[in-house]
C-alpha cells in the first residue's frame, strides 16, 4: 500500500485537495483567463505585506533560491557590495550566489544557535562605508532561527543601506508590514506558508529602486526588472510560466485569505509547533535552539544519544507511520528537522509524535534523550 | 459556462487528464520516493535521443528559457566565443541572454522565412576561427521552421567547434540521434512534445566535455555542472525541485512511451499538421512558410486580408468555439500560429478549423486569402 504520506518538510509542504485540484486544467500562457489568475495573485501577495504603496511584486519561474539570485542580481549594482549576516546554511548560499554572480561580497558570521545582531551589524556598516546592501534570512531554516527583520531594517534605513531579505519560509505566517519596515527586495516561494506547490517565486521591489534597477542583472533569466515591465506591458510572463503551478498558488491564496489571511497561519502553525515540541518532550528530545529565538517554522532536534540511533533507520520507520521528517542542515551536531507548516494542524501533530514514539520503539531506543 | 479550450499553442499545451492526475499528490523533496522519480525521468530522457552512452541529461527548474540560459552559461567558458545562428525570435533571445552573460556573441542573420545555411556557417568559422560555439534552434517556432540539425552538426564537427541545440519545440516529437549528430548541450522542457505540464526544463551534456564545464556559470541558479554533481552524489535536486511538474511529466513519459515514443508522436503531429493545414486552406488561408521548411508543430497563417480581420476579435471567437490560438511572432507581416502539438488528434484539429470557420463567419470575413 502506498498511502500519501504527511509532508514534516519545509517546503514542498503537504496541501489541501483543493490546492491540487486546481491543476486539472491546463491554461494558455498567452490568454487573458490565466493573465487575470497573475493579477490576482500579485495583488493578493502585495496585500499580505500590506505593500501596495511601497512595492511591486514580480513573480518569477524556478525555485525560491532562483528568486534570491534574481533578487540580488536586479538590485545590487555591479560595482556594489553585499553583506551577508551569516547564521545558518541558506546565508551561505545567498553568499555564494552573490559572489559567483561578480558582486563584492562580505560575510557577517555568526553563530547558528543565535540571531544575527542588529549592533555587530551597525558597527560593521560603520567600519565598512563601501557596503550598498544587506542580505539577511528572516526564518534561517538550517536550525529554525527567527532573526530580528524589524531591528535589521532599522540599521539599514538608518545608515542609508540597501536591505534585501529572503523571507522564504516565514512569508505568510510571520508578519511582515512593508509600512514600518523598509526593504529593497524580500523573496518568498509559492511552496511554503501560503501551502501552494513549488515551482515559482516572487520578489517584492520597492518601488522607490525601481528605476535603478534597469540593467544590473548579467542573467536575462533573473532579472526581475525586465520582468516586470514586460508583465506591466502585457499583464503576461515574460518566458513560459508554470501554468498549473501559478493556478494551485491562487487557490492555496483564496484558502489562506478565507482562513483569516498571516495571522490566522501564525495560529495554527505556532499551536502546531508547541503540540509538536510538547509531545517530543515527552519522548525526551531536546530542540536545539533556544525557544526564545525558535521560529514555529521548522524545529530542530538533537539526535537521540542512544547508539541504536540511526537517522535513515529512525526516518524509514517514521515513513513507514506517515510522516517525512526532514535531515539536519548543521555541521557539527547531528540534528534532525521537523517542519510545522503546510496544511495539517494539531491532529497531525499529535500523529507525528506518536510516529516519532513508534520509530524509537523499532529502533529498541528508550529515549529520544541526546548525549549531552 | 467556462469550459476547458483545447490549447493551439506551442506550449503550454493540452495535456491528457491522466497526466494532470499525477499531480493530486505532495512529494518530498528529499524523499527517496521522489528521487526515484527523478531517476526514472532522467534516464527515460536518455532513451529518446539515444544518449545513454554520450550524454547525461540534467534537469532544471523553471522555463525553458531558463534551460537555454543554463546550456549557454555552463558549456561556454567566459572568454568563449558564441556564433548564434538567427532565423527567428528564439534565436535572438539566445543571442541576447549570450551577450548579457558577458559571453562575446556574434549573430549570422537568416531570412526567417527560410532555414539556417550550414555552408554559411561553414564559411563564416573559417573567416572567423575565435568562435568556440555555435548555437542553433532546431524548430524556431518563431516562424515555425525546420532547421538542418544534422548538417550544422557536422560542420561543427568538422570545423572543431561545440554545438549548443534549443530542441525545445522538436524534442519527443521529430528525431534526434545522439549517435549520428554530435552536440555539447540540448535542450528541451517539460511542457513541450512530451506534453508534461510546464515548470522545467533538461539539458543534455555530451560526457566529453562535461569536465571542462566546471565553474564555467556566473549564476549558480544557471551552474547545470553543479546540479549535475549534486544529483549524481545524492540523487536530489539542488534546490527545491517543481515535484509535481516532476510527477506529471513521469507520468506523461510514460503516455509516450506507450503510445510509441518519438515515431508515434511524430505520426501523430503530421497528421493534425495536413488536418489544420489542408483545412486551413479550404477556407481561403495560407501558410507562411514553404511546406519543405516547415516543422509539424506549429505553423504560421497569413492574417486575412479583409479589412474586418483584427487578430483580437479573431481569438476571442475561436476561443468561443473551445480553441486557443496563438499571435504571430513576425514583425514586418501580419500573422497567426497555430499549434499542431498536443494531446490532441485529427478530431481536435477538424473541430479547431470548424472553429476558425465560424470565427470569420462572426467578422463577417468571406475567406481567409491573405492580401498579397
Amino acid at each position: 500500500m502506498d498511502r500519501e504520506r504527511i509532508l514534516l518538510t519545509p517546503g514542498p509542504l503537504t496541501t489541501t485537495l483543493q490546492t491540487k485540484l486546481a491543476m486539472l486544467r491546463d491554461w494558455g500562457s498567452w490568454d487573458a483567463d490565466f493573465n487575470a489568475v497573475t493579477a490576482r495573485v500579485r495583488s493578493s501577495l502585495l496585500k499580505v505585506i500590506h505593500g501596495e504603496q511601497s512595492h511591486v511584486v514580480v513573480p518569477l519561474q524556478g525555485s525560491g533560491t532562483f528568486s534570491v539570485e534574481a533578487a540580488v542580481a536586479t538590485v545590487v549594482p555591479r560595482e556594489g557590495h553585499v553583506l551577508v549576516m551569516d547564521n545558518g546554511a541558506y546565508c551561505k548560499r545567498a553568499a555564494k550566489l552573490t559572489s559567483l554572480m561578480g558582486r563584492k561580497c562580505t560575510v557577517l558570521d555568526f553563530d547558528e544557535a543565535a540571531q544575527v545582531s542588529p549592533q555587530v551589524l551597525d558597527q560593521k556598516l560603520a567600519q565598512d562605508p563601501s557596503i550598498t546592501h544587506v542580505v539577511m534570512i528572516h526564518c534561517e531554516t538550517g536550525a529554525g532561527v527567527l532573526n530580528p527583520l524589524r531591528d535589521v531594517a532599522m540599521v539599514c534605513e538608518k545608515r542609508g543601506k540597501g536591505l534585501i531579505v529572503d523571507a522564504m519560509s516565514s512569508f505568510g505566517a510571520l508578519p511582515i508590514d512593508a509600512r514600518e519596515v523598509r526593504f529593497d527586495a524580500l523573496v518568498a516561494a509559492s511552496g511554503k506558508c501560503l501551502e501552494g506547490v513549488p515551482g515559482m517565486g516572487f520578489v517584492f521591489l520597492r518601488k522607490a529602486i525601481l528605476d535603478q534597477c534597469a540593467g544590473n542583472s548579467q542573467s536575462l533569466a533573473m532579472d526581475l526588472y525586465d520582468q516586470y515591465q514586460y508583465m506591466e506591458k502585457t499583464t503576461q510572463w515574460r518566458f513560459t510560466p508554470p501554468t498549473h503551478v501559478v493556478v494551485a498558488l491562487a487557490e492555496a491564496i483564496a484558502q489562506f485569505e478565507a482562513e483569516g489571511g498571516q495571522p490566522a497561519r501564525l495560529a495554527r502553525y505556532t499551536d502546531n509547533y508547541r503540540t509538536l515540541v510538547d509531545g517530543m518532550a515527552r519522548l525526551g528530545f531536546m530542540p536545539f535552539l533556544d525557544p526564545s529565538i525558535q521560529a514555529p517554522i521548522i524545529v530542530t532536534f538533537h539526535a537521540p544519544g542512544d547508539s541504536r540511533y540511526d537517522f535513515k533507520a529512525f526516518y524509514n520507520a517514521a515513513k513507514a507511520s506517515g510522516f517525512i521528517l526532514y535531515p539536519g542542515k548543521l555541521t557539527q551536531i547531528e540534528t534532525f528537522r521537523v517542519g510545522c507548516i503546510g496544511a495539517i494542524g494539531r491532529v497531525e501533530m499529535q500523529q507525528a509524535v506518536h510516529a516519532v514514539e513508534l520509530a524509537l520503539q523499532e529502533l529498541g531506543i528508550a529515549s529520544g534523550e541526546p548525549a549531552i
